[in-house]
């Protein structure tokens, strides 16, 4: 068993934003900078502008303060004046109830619905079949077609509008790691559809985006270690089993 | 075949609140009456007092205005103002959205936060064990023990609060089915713990409750039919392959 991650730290721009908010804050967020459900949560923190301590958790040897506030022991955690909450969707919601100012929510009811659903979506079909892609490509390429007939087709920046929101940063993590599907695997971008992959390349050039992403040969080691040759991983092991990536 | 469920309508007081709406209305609640997803938003619109219309939906023939609005063909849905959107959850939270007052969700952040938590818990652990309640009885009570202990051992009526919100409302309709369990299974609700067992009593006893159940033999026959005798249903066959169950 190895007892750290290999690097331990973020690498890249995200080290440096790691280190602009190396302060003690009332806002503690429990990040592994290579998660990209750590991604989602880290790029509402920087779109929305809040301040916030960085703090790197090794998933290895996890705190007892860590535990202590959060049993499940998952990543990404938030610790806001001493109260705690987990669970990439369920902390993207909660930035925006107790951080009101840039709402990633729509303001519309029934977008805001539409959105839920495509954030279902998302968890149930697309990310998942990310994971599976070995075994069944095609699956996650139409995954992805799918999201892309209601949420990329409006001739919007962003998904069905002119801000970004809760489907963009949900989705950008996979964006950032689909090199390694394009280099290990057959996976092409621009078989998803044009309009996705034009969105696809504004992502990645968000500056909340490049400001959260290590070095690309980075995830490659974490992705090998993770997703192909180790047993350890939990969503590797939560792949296997069938159960549900959150 | 069967063309229909039998009964096709709701029986009981709940047959009462149809017919008391019964005429066109901006919002449109397509709905089962025998279902528990369903009895989630019925509860929701009966506890905010909204004006809803509700239809029926004969699960074996779906009429080609249900099928546009809502191509997966899925209850419950609503329509409101001609557009439409569906998933029991995600409705409870238009619901709020759409209508501000008499809110469902907590004021506070991290309250909010953690009923998240709490419907993603019933969602994937609570429901999927009521179903498989034949293979591991055991595991249902156990779901049921581990959310009384976030939930029902505050000294508060309803789940963590003084008014009645959407981890009340998402877990009620089990409750009401509880009854099908007991008969038929070795189901005691006092094994999940005194407070729980209180709670689950207030919240049959809750007027909205009342108002959306049909007489306990109407369940008993779809519940027969459905989770037992037959292969025809989505949630028994959702559940033989391990899906989720929304």
């Amino acid at each position: 068993m190895p007892d750290h991650i290999d690097p331990p730290h973020a690498t890249g721009p995200a080290s440096e934003t790691v280190k602009a908010h190396s302060e003690p804050n009332s806002l503690v967020f429990h990040a592994g900078w290579f998660c990209p459900f750590v991604q989602r949560v880290w790029l509402a923190l920087e779109e929305k502008g809040i301040p916030y301590e960085y703090k790197e958790v090794n998933p290895y040897k996890k705190e007892a303060h860590f535990l202590k506030i959060n049993p499940e022991g998952l990543v990404p955690a938030l610790e806001h004046e001493n109260k705690a909450l987990y669970e990439s969707l369920v902390l993207l919601k909660y930035l925006d109830d107790a951080f009101p100012e840039k709402q990633l929510k729509p303001t519309d009811p029934h977008e805001a619905g539409l959105v839920r659903l495509a954030l279902q979506q998302i968890s149930n079909v697309v990310v998942p079949a990310f994971y599976r892609y070995k075994e069944e490509g095609a699956a996650f390429v139409k995954s992805l077609q799918d999201l892309h007939t209601d949420w990329f087709r409006s001739g919007a920046t962003w998904a069905r509008g002119d801000t970004i929101g809760w489907v963009d940063l949900a989705l950008a993590p996979w964006v950032v790691r689909f090199d390694l599907l394009k280099k290990h695997r057959d996976f092409k971008v621009e078989d998803v559809g044009t309009e996705f992959q034009a969105w696809a390349e504004r992502i990645v050039d968000r500056p909340s985006v490049k400001a959260t992403t290590s070095l690309p040969d980075d995830y490659e080691k974490v992705y090998r270690r993770y997703f192909e040759d180790t047993a350890e991983s939990e969503v590797a092991k939560a792949t296997r089993k069938g159960e549900w990536l959150k």
